[in-house]
């Protein structure tokens, strides 16, 4: 599909992360951008931002829009819908909740126009919310669903999928019940799943020494887990039948392993040692087998996930410098590197509060490690690739 | 407990990830490092590395080295130490394994001299393994766990807490049942909960399209299931028991909500809109409100997890600068850093390929913040805090 003109005039009611993030990429292309929310200083703060002027009222504006973007949550979709829909606030709708097939039918109990509706859905999220957090480039590489009805006319979907371009995102299309399966395997589930877990951490029977075992692992494995609790349960029960699907499969998988696990508890039949036996039978019992072969499973699923930028994950290299901790260290490595003609594509930093050095790990295409890691030496830097 | 002195002599079982890591910390402070593999090339990677010098075997020692270091897999350990003890290797032992009660049991069941031998587990690990990845700096202020037996003796326990601190790690002392319990609730159950999450995806009936939906959020909380299979199952099976609870105790929640939203499919009472319900009310029906319970529980867990350096996460202020994907423009933004004194803590690079422009997320002191600011806008740079 070829990207439709820039929406010229756009309408974006609720002026959280999401609109206010689309309000700034649109801005960028010139773009009449009208903004609303029921927190008016929400929609002030975005102004302020330059994402666009401020409307005082939904039916205030002197002709309707091209596009109106209800970035609202998803159980206040439908009445948003009916209200622009009679104020005649757009030509188009679309929205970006997280769950489509629920809203797409209480838009159509409430009697809204469902052929200038396009439901759609950004897969965009930062751990921050709100009009602050908003970035312009929040879509960049990002995957965007849209999910046209049966009504849907072309008109609609040409305005929706101009937005998606204009927002530098990757257009995925489906139908409201294909996305919300997806969603529920790829976001809905494993946020649940990632609560469940950190739930067994939050007794107080649970001492805060046992946490201090807790790595990075831990950490990431839960991370998920933090967001807005209302937000969340409005998402997850909005999307009820497919989500339950997944937590049955995943329960299942688990106290099947946990019966495994117990068996060998009583039967004391744990793995041979690494030297006994080869990868492909780490367990000489059915039941280390059956751990064995779930685990096999989940890196397969983790290897299907695309990488950072939507496509597969790049294969960069990494060079580790060892530096102080002290202001312009970074400056001089970065100069280095600069000095080579090195672009460096990813930064991370380790060092610990107290102690004077840290490392830096920095992530080049692999035809450029050579260069920066010579570049290094001569400048003096213990690097190691 | 004060440190006792750095160890003269210590001998490294085991020269992958975790034995090199700790035989460079030694070597830093002088130690007469002694390195065995069973692969004679890791050992000879090790050497070469720096980490010391290659034992032709375990019995070819002039004398007893202070301390052993066995740093093999869990299932191997009982049988290395009784090797190493009939050859008099060292005066006393200790190791890294991730699982203490069983080996300790095996140890003794084998004939081992326990008041020699002090039970450890490093909280350490990184996504590569082998002597490569190993780094003088792995255990910095990561938690390293000895869990003394009823025999170990004083000496042993003093040798071995001397080789945690030369390694900059931080000392929690337990028994090997309580360990055992802790790790299973914050590395093992995990491991399996996102590896029966990550498996969902592996099936061929789940399409790539579905997984182009996938964020950061799904990446982060699989990432942990990429783990090796044959030594996660003998790390598993062999702390059946207390992995066991924790899983039980998650399956039991997932089937639970996996109920609750069932019946909220089957009779179509999602959460009512956020305009309608306070956040305390999510969810009218009683199946959302245990849903709500859940998922407050997990961000109470998460909120007990310490922060990456082991206390609790630093309150540093992250200030966004736009920036152009090209060699300089780094080296730039950190002079410009550097010259206002202000120190860089952390740094995160966000940019999408074919993308001319990125974003920096500088995180600095709370009080350094505005001096930061000021400097990157009077230098010209397109700031937000």
């Amino acid at each position: 599909m070829t990207p439709g003109p820039v929406p010229r005039r756009v309408a974006v009611i609720g002026t959280g992360l999401i609109g206010t993030s689309a309000a700034l990429a649109l801005r960028r292309l010139g773009t009449d951008v009208r903004l609303w929310d029921r927190d008016p200083a929400a929609a002030a703060l975005a102004a302020d931002l330059g994402a666009g002027r401020v409307l005082s009222s939904l039916d205030s504006l002197e002709s309707p829009a091209d596009l109106a973007l209800i970035a609202v949550p998803p159980a206040d979709v439908a009445a948003v819908l009916g209200t622009a829909q009679r104020a005649a606030l757009a030509d188009c709708y679309t929205d970006v909740a997280s769950v489509k097939a629920l809203p797409l039918a209480q838009a159509r109990d409430a009697g809204c126009d469902i052929s200038r509706y396009v439901p759609g859905h950004p897969l965009a999220g930062r751990e921050r919310s709100g009009p602050a957090a908003a970035r312009a480039d929040l879509f960049l590489g990002r995957a965007w669903a849209l999910c046209p009805a049966a009504e849907t006319s072309g008109e609609a979907m040409g305005k929706a999928t101009a937005l998606v371009r204009a927002c530098g995102a990757e257009l995925v299309v489906t139908d409201a019940e294909t996305h919300d399966r997806w969603v529920a395997l790829v976001s809905h589930a494993p946020h649940v799943v990632a609560a469940a877990m950190a739930a067994r951490l939050a007794p107080e029977s649970v001492p805060a020494e046992a946490l201090s075992l807790a790595g990075q692992g831990l950490r990431d494995a839960t991370r998920i887990a933090v967001g807005d609790v209302a937000l969340w349960t409005q998402i997850l029960t909005g999307n009820a039948a497919p989500v339950t699907a997944v937590l049955a499969d995943v329960a299942a998988s688990l106290t099947d392993i946990a019966l495994d696990l117990a068996e060998i508890a009583e039967n004391g039949s744990p793995a041979p040692p690494a030297s006994k036996a080869g990868p492909a039978e780490a367990s000489s019992s059915e039941a280390g087998q059956h751990l064995a072969a779930l685990l096999e499973q989940g890196r397969t699923g983790v290897a299907r996930i695309p990488g950072k930028h939507g496509g597969p994950a790049r294969p960069f290299t990494a060079v580790q410098v060892v530096i102080s901790d002290r202001p312009g260290e970074l400056a001089r490595l970065f100069t280095t590197a600069a000095e080579a003609d090195v672009n460096i594509e990813d930064v991370g930093i380790e060092h610990s509060p107290g102690q004077p050095v840290g490392v830096a790990e920095l992530s080049v295409r692999p035809e450029s490690a050579g260069t920066l890691i010579a570049a290094l030496a001569a400048g003096g830097w213990p690097v190691r690739r």
